[in-house]
């Protein structure tokens, strides 16, 4: 299995099938609460087979501008970050691989948006900055740049799951995104995320099935469940997205776990019978990779 | 309005609002009554008044390998053109822009799958040939390339209408092209297409509405009805695409023209409360138009 970012595209594919988790948390305005429950279904989520367990965007903290610097934490002073120490408690005593949705991040005088992924060991083996902040006007105004700093690196990372692309959120629309995952070698994106009830309607799932039919990976969402109390409203729906763009499972807007299956067999047998890859035309337009440092590695 | 391909960007703003024909043409074995019966869909959409008509992929030739060449047309010699030029006949006489779809081409040697775009004089105003051609195995097979040639140049057209991108059928799987054609100032994208019923079924409206969304523009795809007696069995649901990615007209799988109405500054309106295309990340990807000879003209 790749157990390092160095590791060989091929190393992956030796990784036949495995159960991944999305837990849909209901967020509470308790932060040593939301920390209890993300543990609490992670565990379970580990007690029914899963290997790779996602979590959502902002899990620790209700999604509001004003509450990011409260709930934030310093992961360089680790006794006070509860919320990560759990994650990387819970993913060794477990044994399996976290993607941990994502929590402000505390750096110096800034907040990032940030998703950390933690190994069967325990260890931190990523780290993601949302690096497309979701500033909006019109019917539904929110400035995410009020409070975040923007990331500044894509994020893929080898686990004893395969090669997986982080993205988080708003990263989801972008479609530069994923087609450089693919380049470098994914199987799978996870986007934890939290579509608010008008663009979750009508984008959110539409987004990632685009994203995995365009690439022919699997596509993992993960958004909070929706709490009519608080200021932001949120669409729910996690989901799992085949290569072919089927919805192999989803939700509704309440607290949930998805357990489903990955095999990735599945893309190589979407990418033979049809190699997107391949039928690209080179001569008329070319994706650059800008930080491909991973790449040179290989 | 705009008339030349050098015109700027914001001229084509100038149109607000008019509508669009999709003319899902039932398609016979014999050429000549493909023919008279699209110039009767075209003629009887501008009575509806429809000022852009949209004609569906081979409309002109059952869909399958051993037809292209017995149904191909050598634009250079008229008199043995008659597809071509009932196409700038019928946009001549009633003064509409025509996307015709496409007919096979020959020209010396080869075969394109071409798509000829006629303004509302009646002259060849641009000429897509497919870009990608259709190789696929598996539960389907079929190799288009054993036929055609592909084109080498992706297709942008100033009409009285405002700017559109042109693509035919598996051009649509590739978000490169839509993301070439946005870049430079499409606010609406043409896909005659042909998708078989396993394709459609799963990915057709799917890939439309992701160029559509990703894109922040219209999309419009126009399909040759069903034939159940066909070797290839066609999908059908011609449809457009708002820039929010909402279906705004579509149909089921027998012949009919969808009249719907386009209005250019929704288009507008996305990108304002949403600025997609500013907020892409430069510094971590780019995307390279190889072929940009309009936008050194601009």
């Amino acid at each position: 299995m790749a157990s390092s970012a160095s590791a060989s595209k091929s190393d992956q594919h030796q990784i036949a099938k495995f159960k991944i988790a999305l837990c849909q948390i209901s967020v509470s305005l308790d932060k040593n609460t939301n920390i209890d429950r993300a543990r609490k279904m992670i565990k379970d989520a580990a007690k029914m087979g899963a290997k790779l367990i996602v979590l959502p965007e902002m899990w620790n903290c209700p999604y509001a501008n004003e509450n990011f610097p409260i709930y934030a934490e310093d992961f360089d002073i680790r006794e006070l970050s509860p919320s990560f120490m759990m994650l990387s408690d819970v993913a060794r005593s477990e044994g399996v691989t976290v993607v941990g949705g994502s929590i402000p991040e505390r750096c110096g005088e800034r907040l990032y948006n940030t998703c950390c992924v933690f190994g069967t060991d325990g260890n931190l083996i990523a780290k993601h900055r949302k690096i497309h902040l979701f500033d909006l006007t019109g019917d539904v105004c929110f400035k995410e740049s009020e409070s975040f700093t923007a990331g500044n690196r894509p994020t893929i990372v080898d686990t004893d799951v395969g090669r997986i692309g982080i993205g988080i959120c708003h990263d989801l629309r972008f479609p530069e995104l994923a087609m450089l995952y693919r380049e470098r070698g994914a199987d799978l994106i996870c986007y934890p995320g939290a579509f608010n009830m008008s663009t979750g309607k009508l984008l959110w799932e539409l987004v990632q099935r685009a994203r995995a039919v365009d690439n022919q990976l699997f596509v993992a969402t993960c958004s909070p469940a929706r709490d009519s109390s608080g200021s932001y409203m949120i669409w729910g729906h996690s989901t799992l997205v085949g290569p072919f763009g089927e919805v192999i499972a989803t939700s509704e807007h309440q607290e949930t776990t998805i357990i489903a299956e990955i095999d990735y067999s599945m893309c190589q047998l979407r990418r033979e019978n049809l190699p997107l890859e391949k039928q690209k035309r080179g001569d008329i337009y070319q994706f650059v990779d800008c930080t491909n440092e991973l790449n040179s590695q290989q």
